[in-house]
């Protein structure tokens, strides 16, 4: 049932509609704060002298207004505070330090060893975590926490059930585990809505109430935010945009169904295609190319591995093209590590489906587009859970954490 | 951008979460309600109070509390306000008369004559909404207004932009017209979303907060609550679930994509799946059967037509995989004329895909049931636009309309 909400919930929440207007622009002024959050320019007054003596915003000169004083400049105070966060991918872990304006100040990766214990490498993220800290000379008490963005699915309290990808890691309690090791606060999030979360507050979707995150990996997921919300779902496992159905008769996927978008489009399939694409002629080299080396071809013009991604790119464009007629969104941003060199191709394809197979195509555009940290997304993503988890505005419904 | 919000949205919208909770509810405690909403003892009583005061609801007996005394149970007056809903189908008009529970207190049907100008439709919805009030004896002052469902697309400002099954009505400014007509409040919606919010103020998805409507008339269409608030997307055209992909190699559809659920699945496409599963063999009459016929035909159990209806059911159960596995949601309603004689059938295949093919199906099962109201749902939920605009819960952000 649909929460009431109460004063002090309404005060906090406007606090977060203005930090948010601050941290989606490029710079704005008290007028530009009323004018896109609809409040009053007393309450935004109110709000922002309180940010300000926080700390949490800074007055950065000054821009013309039309007629009547120039006007202040405001921006988030990015050293304010800072967030680790933590890519928990089934063969490496990412680290990023992110300050509060969701720019990267250092980063670290490392391998997971095959078959290390989950204690082992929880213990292993909060060494790191500590390290990238101490390294970067930021005080604890600068710290507002540390994401963690791990692969799905989960359970209604955040605990990862059963992941396809990670034998062992069935419902270990990483989040509390976490928290012990490192003593700071800690938020656990899917690796794809993560990297949505982190184009919403730092990256090409700051200011787009509705866009869906497209997140290639090891698999393939995703993200929503809808109407300036993060859609999370029932049971914190939406966006599962890796099993859109493409092919009816398709291979079979570990989840129960056929011809998903994951086992037609991820690296390993794409790697079984361009075997596939050699079978029954000549067999060279590019028959057991990984699938970096495939990627690698395929930008250099190679025609059989272009072929491979381009047919790949062509159905992950059947399931964009669903998604956008589902959703109506204003935004599809493409990211994660298995776009490195094809990027390019992907969203070309992805592009052209989008402009001209979609119902509302005539009625508004839809963006297709590469994140420009897409190598990172999830774990500068991670570090802004921590960000949106403090600061975002909500209201009148609890977490959905909380259900 | 998130808007903000202030002390007079707050009131409304928490009087708004109060009436919700007792519409939804079989009678409910003032106890009871600020448990499902959250908010004080206090915040209700006041609440209720004003709701008492207004006839907006009735205390209807009592019921046995744990210890202590009885408490009073409340409920919505269905007779404290009524609203018409018509659903403009390119063949027929249908009208409800619906009281403020949602109830339909009486129904009226016309055929649309064919090649009618659109200001003729919208004077003959005028004098059927005013007839059926006269002859059911409610005065103007108890109307709330008129709700209408109509194919889309819409643009921005909820006019149908090249409805593509009404060719005549390109940007017709319906709602102005009949507002015109009837000198009554008039809210215009998707006949699919008109339908997904029928259920959800008076149907089976009363309580629950992410449900999606499958909407099944001359063409294919849909509605989504997600986290207790009707999605409608950038351009009001959300969920448009005719057209995901469900065979990419399939039959082109109109709106310049292949394979869709609609151009599968439709009516016509029945029929003419039916004439091809007699192909290169015997010829009868069924092959020149109509949607209907095969459709009780399938119900009686007669093979070729129940092959044709099970394969149909099958790729809208592809379709709601992937539905469910983007949305994770709780409910997945299936409505509209289609389904008559075959809801079961459509019914049973879906909710087994669903529940055998989903990625989240061991977190959380999730409903698929067949509206009760099937074949009036758009025009109940049409009624229920009305009641849905003037005391839905909304807060913080101006409706799309406004957008």
């Amino acid at each position: 049932m649909q929460q009431g909400t109460n004063l002090p919930k309404v005060g906090s929440y406007n606090r977060a509609v203005v930090l948010e207007a601050i941290q989606a622009s490029d710079g704005i002024s008290r007028v530009q704060i009323a004018a896109v959050t609809g409040l009053t320019a007393q309450t935004v007054s109110v709000i922002v002298r309180r940010l300000l003596e926080e700390g949490l915003v800074v007055e950065d000169g000054s821009a013309p207004s039309s007629g009547g004083k120039p006007r202040t400049i405001l921006r988030v105070e990015a050293r304010a505070g800072y967030a680790v966060g933590v890519h928990f991918d089934p063969q490496e872990l990412s680290f990023v330090l992110a300050d509060l304006a969701g720019r990267p100040v250092a980063r670290l990766h490392q391998p997971v060893r095959p078959g290390a214990r989950p204690d082992t490498v929880i213990r292993q993220m909060a060494t790191a975590s500590r390290r990238i800290l101490r390294e970067a000379g930021v005080p604890d008490a600068k710290v507002l926490g540390v994401g963690l963005a791990c692969p799905g699915p989960f359970d209604g309290a955040g605990v990862m059930v059963s992941p396809p990808r990670l034998p062992g890691w069935d419902r270990v309690p990483i989040e509390g585990l976490l928290r012990e090791y490192t003593r700071f606060p800690v938020t656990v999030d899917n690796d794809a809505t993560a990297a949505a979360i982190g184009e919403r507050w730092a990256g090409i979707a700051r200011s787009t109430p509705s866009f869906a995150y497209l997140y290639l990996g090891t698999g393939i997921g995703g993200g929503l935010f809808l109407d300036n919300q993060v859609y999370r779902g029932r049971s914190l496992n939406a966006a599962e945009f890796g099993h859109i159905t493409v092919e009816p008769d398709g291979p079979e996927c570990y989840c129960g169904n056929r011809g998903c978008v994951e086992a037609v489009c991820c690296p390993s399939a794409i790697e079984a295609a361009m075997r596939a694409s050699g079978a029954g002629g000549r067999s060279d080299h590019a028959d057991h190319a990984d699938h970096a080396a495939i990627c690698a071809a395929a930008a250099a013009g190679e025609p059989r591995a272009r072929r491979v991604i381009e047919r790949v790119a062509g159905r992950l464009a059947d399931a964009a093209v669903s998604l956008v007629n589902m959703l109506d969104i204003d935004l599809l941003v493409l990211g994660g590590p298995a776009l490195r060199e094809v990027g390019e191709i992907y969203r070309a394809v992805i592009a052209r489906a989008v402009s001209g197979r979609t119902l509302a195509r005539r009625l508004h555009a839809v963006r297709v587009e590469t994140s420009p940290i897409a190598a990172d997304a999830a774990a500068i993503g991670a570090a802004s859970l921590v960000f949106h988890a403090t600061y975002a505005p909500r209201l009148g419904t609890l977490p959905s954490r909380q259900m």
